[in-house]
């Protein structure tokens, strides 16, 4: 029986997507070919133009992605819900193109169309405020602290993490630098009870991975 | 009187260097044309290419001359240090052109020469390992906290924040940001005394600048 039809546009579009993420994270946006991306695809060009209205729609495209690849993935709710966004990010940045080729393209950006664009760091920033407030509703962060302040603290941290680990270790030390994040951060915003319980290390991470 | 020799080609590196700053900020790495360096300097091409071999070797200089332009305006010393440096800089990076250069310049270095550079974070993070040592044998510090793991996370964390701050404010709410870092990490590190009376706020940055 033939696929229906809605379901090959998707697959088609899944094929692009993730194409187009190789090709960028190994290339750059500027080195980046639309003819390299069909090729690694094994699509048309009419089929490209069909779902990606051009180079720059697919990269925003694969920026856009980031979160929506990991948020499945995480098991707890709270603030151990946001430690453990942060800990899969850390294993999943170093083996998802879609995911380093995101956090390439926002490195880059600049050079895309001149202007800057905060979406990828605005869809991280909106899942942890969900989860910082959720901490502050079951009481477990201090009494002051600002769920905004912080998930745009965590935001910015985790984006020069991955920026200074890759510089030192191909991003291979990430994981060990997110738990040592939390280790600085916690006594800061979290209540006792909270802290002792809550699970930084990196192997957490890892055993949350698909 | 005419100017001594060693004088005169110090003034011609500096201006050389300032130059290279503001069109490195202005166009990247790639969009920085000789020619334009050149012009915005007032020097010649053998001046440039007798004082830095390369384009490349002039971009160098430029990063590498981050932390040498804020070390001079610290006043306190051990943690206050750190945080001094760290707010000082959230100031002159709005200002400076050679720090904003040698940020941007940072961000971009995997398309310079295909290979990454720690340079850039390598000397802010001796700095502030300084800064730790010092603070850490004052008993500024609490137990168990590593000097080297927390200004690996500062100069990681400051990277970010400027990253973050740029795309949603053009890095005015840059100062603020860095006390809220500070607001959130001291009581994961410092000891009580110390932590009451850090001085954190982007009134004192402001003051300590030229």
């Amino acid at each position: 029986m033939a696929q229906p039809k809605q379901e090959r546009a998707e697959q088609t579009r899944r094929a692009l997507l993730t194409a187009a993420a190789e090709v960028f994270d190994e290339f750059g946006y500027a080195g980046a070919s639309i003819t390299r991306i069909l090729k690694r695809a094994g699509v048309t060009a009419g089929a490209l133009y069909f779902h990606f209205g051009s180079k720059e729609d697919l990269a925003k495209a694969v920026m856009n992605s980031q979160p929506e690849t990991l948020v499945p993935l995480l098991a707890a709710g709270g603030l151990q819900r946001l430690i453990d966004l942060t800990l899969v990010w850390s294993w999943q940045l170093q083996r998802d193109p879609l995911l380093r080729a995101g956090v390439r393209l926002t490195n880059e950006q600049a050079s895309i169309n001149g202007t800057l664009n905060a979406d990828p760091y605005e869809n991280f920033r909106g899942i942890m405020v969900g989860c910082l407030h959720e901490a502050l509703e079951s009481g477990e962060l201090q009494p002051g602290v600002d769920p905004v302040v912080v998930a745009e603290f965590v935001v910015a941290a985790c984006t020069g993490m991955q920026m200074y680990s890759n510089v030192v270790s191909g991003r291979s030390d990430l994981p060990e630098r997110t738990q040592q994040m939390w280790n600085l951060i916690l006594p800061g915003l979290a209540v006792p009870s909270v802290i002792t319980r809550a699970e930084t290390s990196p192997a957490r991470g890892s055993a949350l991975m698909p």
